[in-house]
């Protein structure tokens, strides 16, 4: 099956502990990586997690806190020390533009490659990118300041051909894309063979969204349902709710719920404060809601 | 003793590596805390030192690449999350305050302290701060750019009151400090007793030089000649001193040629290149040289 799956870079939220770095990830589709956001720190995680910087080209950030963006200029820096040419496309709130554009030019002179940037709405639910692997959308949250998610949704695959089909009707190989893009075969004496028979479906496109920093927010549940993977963050326990609120934060128990009346096939949970020594108190907590949890931990990787 | 001792928080250099940080140190000279150079994941090393973020007040910044730097940003971040109201001395290159004042207006709005920037001019040698603990003064080092390393020179510490005279000449305790800053005690029957026969002396005053990046520099043996402990970078093996003099770093060895000819006590050595999988050949190319020589370490402890 094709790649679809995610490495946790960092779960940590703001204050740095000595468990976890800031908040970043990486979505690996069919070898593409897209990072989501790019907290400091995050590329050396991605070499500790072995992600090859040469196949990332965009990278999407939910949010200017710093614990979610500091480490876009090092890694930035570090491809340009590497010699990279292809451009890089980073998604994120549209007032990053000039600060970034700032740093760059005051730390980064003469690079070889393009930083494409592409301001994201973050108060609209719409199509931040497209290409043949995925559509990217935006998902509205609610924090302290301007934040999105992101929603990954996998471009249905071609079938698979059967081979003993092939062989059995003797199509030639020049004809192998027709057939998976829903072409029939028509052999010598006009019999019209459905290319159904000659495939077998390819397996269902997957879906990943993720959802960090925010309050928690019932409504997501139009944009995440049903989804094979929803991060979201948690990062208090439900006893601490007053201060999630006050912080704009989500509790493990609400991040549950949302998983729960999503219908989403399974939930990760990250973003966590530094005030639990123990992180095994909140996937407690969620999954006494919903079953379906797992924590997220450094390069944790994740097949969807 | 009072504390004169080197944290290594990172001794990578710019490329990053599953092995190492990027460049971060931090002296603590009698529980005052004294960061040189701040590379993307300083705090988090920090933290991972426990180094207590209260005590640090003054950040020695080298030089403006990324791998010395990127990681201010986040500490100062972090700082304010923490709701510290003691001013942070930052010294750097003078370019660096317009940038860094930037960063902060966009990042770290309504911080509770205030970041004092002093400019260091990297091409002299000059006092850059002092305080009631040490000198610190600017190394000028030669490299791509503006950089300089910095010689921190502890200042003497008061003698130590012998305990058994002060009570066989009943000396109350109100005179004691007058004995240590040098009065001579005399007695009831005029006899003077000179306050070196009351006290032992303090140890000797101790020495750090950090000098990274930079090319091999004969001349700097003048400046860091007898220190305690030299920190010099050692980028390369010696075979590959042509790309050590085209990027201006310095080989292993002319590490250790610096440390014999400066007749320094101890040198350590630091800022790996990322081809080195196993640094102890730069260790042992420098300890053919001079023998005390030790290789920096992420959280390593040297107490000088």
């Amino acid at each position: 099956m094709e790649k679809f799956e995610l490495t946790i870079l960092g779960c940590g939220s703001a204050l740095p502990t000595t468990r976890h770095f800031a908040t970043s990830q990486v979505l690996n589709v069919r070898e593409k990586l897209y990072m989501i956001d790019c907290g400091e720190g995050s590329q050396l995680q991605m070499r500790r997690s072995h992600l090859k910087f040469s196949h990332l080209n965009h990278v999407f950030i939910s949010h200017l806190h710093g614990d979610h963006c500091f480490g876009l200029i090092g890694l930035i820096s570090t491809f340009g020390l590497l010699g990279r040419t292809a451009p890089l496309h980073v998604h994120a709130p549209e007032n990053f533009g000039s600060m970034l554009q700032s740093m760059l030019d005051f730390f980064c002179k003469g690079l070889d490659f393009n930083i494409e940037f592409h301001p994201v709405d973050t108060t609209r639910h719409t199509l931040v990118h497209e290409d043949r692997s995925v559509m990217v959308y935006s998902i509205p949250l609610r924090h302290r300041i301007a934040c999105c998610g992101y929603l990954f949704k996998e471009k249905e695959l071609l079938p698979h051909i059967r081979r003993d089909m092939i062989d059995f009707y003797h199509i030639p190989v020049c004809e192998i894309n027709n057939i998976k893009n829903g072409k029939d075969w028509v052999t010598e004496d006009g019999q019209v063979i459905p290319c159904s028979r000659l495939t077998t479906p390819a397996a269902p496109a997957r879906s990943y969204a993720y959802c960090s920093d925010t309050c928690y927010l019932p409504g997501l549940s139009s944009l995440v349902g049903g989804v094979d993977l929803l991060f979201h963050e948690a990062t208090f326990l439900h006893e601490d709710l007053q201060r999630a609120q006050e912080t704009f934060h989500t509790t493990a128990l609400q991040a549950a719920t949302l998983a729960r009346d999503s219908h989403v096939k399974a939930l990760c949970i990250g973003h966590f404060s530094a005030r639990y020594e123990d992180e095994a108190v909140l996937l407690d907590e969620a999954r006494s809601v919903f079953a379906h949890t797992i924590l997220a931990k450094e390069n944790l990787n994740i097949k969807i």
